[in-house]
């Protein structure tokens, strides 16, 4: 059994949902372990990851559109340091989540044929996300 | 140290809440370890896994009915491609998640006295759900 | 590659976003791993566990408020056999979620500058709530 680390970094993000899932499976291939467990972990409390529908933009529209239903901008925040979308942007990394686990098995991970992997942006101007990764198996 | 991979499959759903807390067990004692760390994996974007009271009829159907609210069916979806519960079925399983880590002490999973492990089926008709598993220890 | 079992205690709670990242922090540092991986899980569908801001007071009262609005208190619960807070503190575990995964890097967690770990008590009588910690790594 060995383990490894690893980091993926996203310089320079737009608002909403960030395919990064070839990114995650070319350093997970990188690693040459046939199987083990990935584990992603987002190093922000603005920012969140989750898997998704990898098919439809549509899909991804309406997703976006949820998580600002569920968690919207409003006057009624007593934290605002940054901004209106200050204290949305850490309520919906909370509905989401920051980190991920995933098996890999025979080379591969486990996703599903419509699974996607998605570092989410919740703040409204471009910042460098880190996801930090840790596999471990054989 | 060492690894076991397996899967569990659901294989006629019904919406809602379907409990799989035994057959998990089942499967981790069947690996024959004592300590390490259960990772379950939902392989699908419209089914997910949670974590709930185990007792109550009545909690199951209140925390059915407010997945439903958080995430109601509505003509507001741009993404309805399989139907009216389709786009809602995706937001549904981002609220609740797809994959989940139990650590395992002493040769039981460490749920507590009330936790069942569950799979959420949130499209009207049956599918068929695999669930993957994946556990380390010793 | 080994392991390590532990848990914390938290005695004598309040209701809202108690941090235990330096029970956390501390726990793993008496491990004496550098690199690995470790998993937090709550044993209460009443209590959950998040990954927030930990620098503003106002950040965890604006957090805290919306989580009693996404899962309010209100007289549409079948179950209410421990209380108008019973139910509600149900679907706010299952809102934030019972488990964590961070990796362990260089012999630090991987946390962001500003993230903390909570313990999210969702009812309002003191409860004694256990988190289980595994620690895999060398």
């Amino acid at each position: 059994m060995r383990q490894a680390g690893g980091e993926i970094v996203v310089a320079d993000t737009r608002p909403g949902l960030i395919e990064i899932t070839d990114r995650v499976a070319a350093w997970v291939a990188g690693q040459g372990m046939r199987d083990g467990l990935l584990t992603l972990f987002c190093r922000h409390t603005s920012a969140s990851l989750l898997i998704q529908e990898n098919a439809a933009p549509a899909a991804r529209r309406d997703l976006e559109a949820w998580i600002a239903r569920v968690a919207p901008e409003s006057d009624a925040y007593e934290h605002d340091d940054e901004g209106p979308d200050d204290m949305p942007a850490h309520l919906r990394a909370v509905l989401t989540g920051v980190h991920l686990s995933i098996p890999l098995a025979g080379g591969r991970l486990v996703l599903g044929t419509w699974q996607g992997i998605y570092l989410c942006e919740h703040r409204r101007r471009p910042h460098r996300r880190t996801i930090a990764l840790h596999l471990i198996g054989e």
